[in-house]
């Protein structure tokens, strides 16, 4: 049966792709897709996901816009990597889509607390500024929701600063809110996201599809390349977002260990590090598990697989 | 006109008496009363809300319920102060309304933004995680509120620490949060205060008007005075709460000096400190005030006039 | 008996006040004089020590030069308040005294070990960086002190954030270490030494005087009062290294209360303030006091009478 | 030529190594050895060096006795790892030598400045609060130092929080003025040493020997091993403290990479964490490098190899 995903994202090139491939892959029933500012500001990534839903022609899938800054510290984006729209690269349509009227907090709990326990997988690709807000406002998704599968952090490696990645560091307290509550966890982190290279062969893979939305994703990719070129001397661009949801539709895509995590809030060097303590094994009731490493062939043929899938959305 | 109020608290004997003030004072209009932890756990504080609604008669006024749970850090509340209960002392009645079934967030948020903009002030008695949170889920109250008039922290004196204020240094992140907010924002903290001292010429006033409500208040005094004297040495409490209410009612009640605030949220010492910075006059765009003196007379004159108004409610 | 004390500054305009009021004051025996970097260079102050004895005609008091940057974090001086060379203004002589060839840390240990527990007594009036490096270095001098004084600190002002003093900010670790010690320790903070103001008054009296070593003093004060109106508002500049010595000289030139101190060492707004925990009676083992008030005429007529007696030195 | 070395020690079992591996090899010429609490107190570590110089027939060497605490934080021993003396298991014979009558600092600090820069260098297997003090005191000698050679820290592993090791973490900050000072420093940390494990093929080439000093390494070998297994879970004992020595007789027993390093202050979850930034190539003026993995046999080559040498000491 498909698991039933909110994907919870602030495009960003890697969230569109995200966004592609949790809608092309039939192991996944796409129940909505909130917003977040991160990568660029709230009204420039929801428009974006408006975008990206219009050159896939998603349909029948709510889209709600959520917070617009981090919960406790001041806004920064990520427009050196994503570009002034958060979305550089490729032209972007008009959105065709209406926004839900619900802010992305409430959409959450109502969807979450509207199925069965164990039904609702939560896949937040950026900060998790919606998903602390929306436990916190109702805590019984806690239990309710079937695991949180998040892209963010590192172990052993960080990009925004020595030991931090973007998507923890910008909101470290609602990471530490979303580490610390009870649900299931899985870090899809740097350890394993920088290997999800597009390299030479995945632009070629996509290129022959030959279709709108993968000349969409190999045009993400051209921008994303150079950004991440001159930005962090990436040979070819690190993929992080749709890794997450490639963990949902197979987890065999890359390999995990169970580690107790939290976020550290108050370093100097140090703010925002996920860390996780690999000195004894993991306790029976530790619920949070952290990718290690990454099955490049396999993950990009989820991906090509989805854009063959999707194919060329007729106008609509 | 009288001014509508949000009264969000977490009763707790000062809290009590604060939301006896303002149902008891023409010049508050009491829109709505939210309730969130803090003196003790969410459940019993709001149980404790509507009892003493009970006591007063209070009807027409929605009570909704708030967090569970500080923004980021873990549960703590004041049983040494207030008891199992959150309001030992007198017998509690069985409450008679039923709450609002929105959550207190929402509450806030959909009574400010359906008043005109400058209607709603807050007066927070409790920790600022409703605040906290309403203002973060919806941004535009900032502006629409008319004042945040808050019970907490203190300048040049703590209860909890050092130098921090029960209130504060339960949910330092909700306090920065709120602090930092456009808003006006009038801190009655413990400078002012631990100067509201329920001196024996205040319980006798109190005892004099022989209603129902009255001698409940004689009674939390009683328990206030017994754990105030054991836990922090006072000989006669310090009601703190009502202050912010009758700050509202009069301003003239306290003497407040316009200086930028802020809440310490890393130190050791320091944590949940409010740090007022007086080495310069007030910069222009600066929107917080702190209260330094409360003239006592006039203040529990407040107090008695609104529960001589109360009077003797009859059962509902 | 005169109290044998070894002044321990960073000339500095208050500092060569306070060694002025030092050896002119029959009740002080100046056993030796040590420098830290602080208001300026470790170079400069040094300079400027001697600089100061060939004005007051200072013989027989080794001299000795200290910490070069503070203990854990970079070097910051007070420029804007003490100038280029830490004590602009006057012309400064040609230092007459060689330095002692011990580091000030040595030189503190070995006057300390080398007289009876009880006979030394320390007065800071820069960062703590040498009493912090001798007692870690020889801890036994701990008990062999008679007491500290210093100046540094204040518990209800700052002068270098709104909530720390320069001396204590610049070097948070090492006052942390020193206000940790088992040594008796009246801080004289900017509580007093705020109301050590150079009026009209004093520039008068002091220039009655009509000396060298007053002229000096006058000097000093016209540029301090200069750079105090400018860069934190004083009408009259506040003279803080005195109020120390004084206190050594007559501890009734200001009030005083046993209160247990600490520095905080890592508050984001609250780095370097120093703590003072007023909520219960100061405990038994408590080895702290600070300084709450001064007498204004009792405190300059200590500088005036010393000045006085320096009278007008003959060159050496 | 041999390279002349000061160990600044806290034996402790691997430091007791250490010094013999020291002692043993003529590609070092041990000018010195100095004490810092850590494992134990200073007292007992002290004595521990001195009757380990017994043991091996050590004359002619200097020891010196350091730092009785940490820099700023409270001492903290490692009773669970090294015993209530720091160094049970073997009989510990009387000591012979007489200590050098100067601190270690003020030891390190002549010694460093008697030679030319350029010879000597710091070899420290325990807690930096010698080094930190010495080149506090004397700053000439971070330019005179050859090179300080750590054991400590670790990249990617922690043993006494999930994110430091011990001789870090008890004083970060004398390790932060350490690793931030311009000499060359190497740090010798558990991403090699927990590769220098005392295996079966270890312990039985150290029993070969069939010497005094060589059973006396086996006895520390058993206990060492008993309480990393109880504690830690480790089934051979990592034998950290030699391998700093090891890296300066032959570089090559080790893969080491340039990286800046800095130690965090302020975590809760990284305090004393060694932290290498390696998104980018190490800048021109990086002055420290990482060792990130250890020769097996080759490190424990060199230690028999000493061992051997060493020999069976007479009775002095």
């Amino acid at each position: 049966m498909a698991r039933k995903i909110i994907l919870d994202c602030d495009p960003g090139h890697d969230d569109a792709i995200a966004l592609l491939l949790a809608w092309g892959s039939p192991e996944i029933d796409l129940v909505g897709v909130t917003t977040v500012m991160g990568n660029q500001t709230i009204d420039k990534v929801t428009r974006n996901a408006l975008s990206v839903a219009a050159v896939a022609g998603i349909t029948g899938v709510p889209f709600a816009r959520g917070a617009h800054r981090p919960l406790v510290r001041d806004v920064e984006v990520a427009e050196t990597i994503h570009g002034d729209s958060g979305l550089d690269g490729p032209a972007l349509p008009e959105p065709q889509l209406e926004l839900d009227p619900r802010h992305a907090v409430d959409f959450i709990i109502d969807t979450v607390m509207a199925h069965e326990p164990g039904e609702i997988t939560l896949v937040p690709t950026g900060a998790l500024t919606n998903i602390a807000l929306a436990v916190r406002k109702e805590p019984r998704i806690a239990s309710r929701v079937r695991e949180v599968v998040l892209m963010g952090g590192g172990v052993h490696v960080g990009n925004w600063s020595a030991t931090s990645e973007f998507n923890i560091v910008i909101d470290p307290e609602s990471a530490h809110i979303v580490f610390g509550e009870t649900w299931p966890l899985t870090m899809v982190g740097l350890d394993a996201t920088h290997e999800a290279l597009a390299t030479p062969w995945v632009v070629e893979q996509i290129a022959a599809i030959d279709t709108a939305p993968a000349r969409f994703v190999g045009e993400l990719l051209e921008f994303f390349g150079q950004t991440y070129l001159r930005e962090q001397g990436f040979e070819h661009p690190p993929v992080h977002d749709p890794c997450a949801v490639a963990y949902v539709i197979d987890p065999t895509v890359m390999d995990t260990v169970r580690v107790p995590l939290d976020v550290e809030l108050s370093g100097t060097l140090t703010l925002g590090m996920t860390v996780a303590d690999f000195r004894s094994p993991a306790p029976d009731d530790c619920t949070t598990q952290v990718a290690r490493s990454l099955d490049h062939p396999k993950f990009w043929n989820l991906v090509t697989d989805a854009l063959t899938r999707i194919g060329d959305p007729s106008p609509s």
